[in-house]
């Protein structure tokens, strides 16, 4: 029989979610998941054994996204498919929930419409996409922009790892690409993420719809001056690169406060890195995000702008290259508000973070669901969710299903 | 026919280091010799022929510190030995001479006395001591300091290198540490070094005689905050270690110009490092050095005392922790001079950095040549001295055993 109230119960969810819990963990309880790593494998490994309990068919695209096939019987098959998922991959030492939750309560919506006695009139699709924190190869949303053709594949083979290795060489191979046959059968996406912030926890709601994603960019900024002794060097004869990247660090940090946005400079390369040296060369990358595209370039310029005047000063350079910029994406407005109102009024909020939702948005009607998450910590072990709010989003993906392929 | 003349011609010299000069070498013409890595290894294994062809027995003292003696026939074999030499090792990237140049004019010094007819009446050492930089362990003279007893063989043993491999697992087993049988054969230690500043340049000198090396030390800086997304969290919510980082970067520099004295930072490691992560940590090493200990520890405490005001307004914790700290070395005052007036009056200097003399000082009477660096630059490969400003040192260096082995 099926029971058309079926929910998920929070031990539902927490017997999934213990699958996937050690792999990758360290010490600290963040996570070492990094693209086509052993951890990521041993992800994909328990994915694939996921869809073959439920008869789903696996297939990749060649770009390393895998894709679960629930195809209703009949003409239903060859209608387009309605497609959820999320990603494997974490930052390092990044908590449990960005990406996997997204595709255990995937997962779990599955079960709940069979428990439901839904027959869903368009296949739903499971997705993994990969490399979506850019965590290996320095490029977020790897996987889905090869598969939309935002990204050549030649030049995704070129990029290279922390250890020199190049996506080609880890992969063993060219990826496939764009993939526009693929795309041609998917009729919408929506993915379902962790809060990376904590709106919801103001709203008091477990789970919300996001209404668009922040303009943001990364810029590498290298720092070159004179490489020399610490100890025999007078401080009037240096040319220290490290006064340049620190001060720009702060006038990043002040400008962001300054323009209203978000400035972060969360990474940094040092040449030849030793105590004993003052140091030839330093490298730091600057992730700006803003609510509009203005304000982002008012905010980089701003951020250029002082970093030259100090290098100046240091007698030392700055170049800044952009190594990756996005223009707001605006979801889909109606989608949105279908699901919003199918969830009983769930609130629709914008978010600063990038995600393969952003760059599927280009392509196919594309939507989003958050997860509470009471630290509002992110791409940290601090990150978290109840059990209840994570089951209730596994509920919510359910209802969207439902309406969605109807 | 000895020739009590005979001078190193800057070909002899050019002979010889040319031998050197590919080994360990980068494209930018920076080396990368690290203690016990292949380069460094391949200049020991140059060491020990070069010593054969010269009929000299290389010992080694079991914690990778080399020694090829020279002994004279007779009862002179039995005197205490006059030890010369530097060490192979450099800064990741560093120069050609920093080390190198006084091994192999100690190598150049010992064909000096022969061609002169010179029958010295102590055995003449010439000697390459291991991990001089600290580059690959972190503490800098460690062959010289295990040798003396300055260094626990046991805790060298757990020093971990980037590739967290212990000490003990590069070089299969625990150090032999304390050798006071060998130091008690050893009557004077005489180190050749490029000069890692501009005084013989302004002096118009080739060669100088080193006086005393400041107080020095590295203390570990380690700022802890809250990692997070660099996209979703607010700036007002942000516990970012890297703005206490970079301020106590800036607040470095300017106590160190305050106290006249030198503090670098060149070396920083963020975790996870991640562009599009607030870090968790940052640690900063903090290299400081001033003409007398109070005033050195006056510049720490000056900075640390800003790095902990700072750390209270971004919200985060700053610990300092002293590495290795070394009290003013005063070299032998009547060696210095007794060299200064066999080299006709070389000019006498202080320096700001550490050597594996300075460790020896404490227990031999110990003293330093220094051969003019026309740039004033080191630990970088924009360091350099001329072929005849090195064929100096070496005749200098043959002048001082000459007299220090009658």
């Amino acid at each position: 029989m099926s029971d058309v109230r079926a929910r998920c119960a929070p031990e539902q969810f927490r017997l999934l979610w213990d699958q996937l819990a050690p792999i990758g963990r360290d010490a600290d309880g963040g996570y070492l998941r990094y693209a086509w790593s052993d951890a990521e494998r041993a992800c994909r490994g328990w994915f694939e054994a996921q869809a073959a309990t439920r008869g789903m068919v696996v297939t990749e695209d060649g770009n390393g996204n895998l894709f679960a096939w629930w195809d209703p019987p009949g003409g239903a098959a060859t209608a387009s498919a309605v497609v959820t998922g999320s990603h494997f991959d974490s930052v390092p030492h990044g908590g449990a929930y960005d990406g996997p939750l997204g595709i255990v309560c995937a997962f779990l919506a599955v079960d709940l419409l069979r428990e439901r006695g839904v027959a869903p009139a368009r296949p739903v699709v499971v997705a993994a996409f990969v490399e979506e924190e850019g965590g290996r190869f320095g490029l977020p949303c790897l996987g889905s922009r090869l598969l939309t053709g935002a990204l050549d594949p030649a030049q995704a083979a070129r990029l290279t790892d922390a250890d020199g290795r190049t996506l080609a060489q880890v992969t063993g191979g060219l990826p496939a690409g764009a993939r526009p046959d693929l795309l041609a059968r998917f009729g919408a996406f929506v993915e379902l993420h962790i809060e990376q912030g904590k709106a919801l926890v103001d709203l008091d709601a477990p789970v919300g719809v996001a209404s668009a994603i922040w303009p943001h960019g990364r810029w590498r900024m290298d720092f070159a001056g004179e490489g020399n002794h610490a100890g025999t060097t007078a401080m009037a004869d240096r040319r220290d690169p490290m006064l340049t990247f620190a001060y720009t660090v702060l006038a990043a940090n002040k400008e962001a406060r300054l323009h209203g946005c978000h400035a972060t400079v969360g990474r940094v390369e040092a040449s030849p890195n030793a105590t004993n040296a003052v140091p030839a060369r330093v490298s730091g990358w600057l992730d700006a995000r803003a609510g509009d595209e203005a304000t982002l370039s008012s905010l980089v310029e701003a951020v250029h702008k002082r970093a030259v005047e100090r290098a100046g000063r240091d007698g030392t350079s700055v170049a800044l290259t952009a190594e990756s910029i996005t223009g707001e994406v605006r979801f889909d407005t109606d989608l949105a508000r279908r699901i919003s109102e199918t969830l009983g009024g769930a609130p629709v909020l914008p978010t600063g973070a990038g995600h393969d939702a952003g760059v599927l948005s280009g392509f196919l009607p594309t939507a989003m669901l958050f997860v509470r998450n009471p630290t509002g910590v992110s791409h940290s072990p601090a990150e978290t969710a109840s059990d209840a709010d994570c089951a209730a989003g596994a509920d919510a993906l359910a209802d969207v299903l439902t309406e969605l392929t109807r």
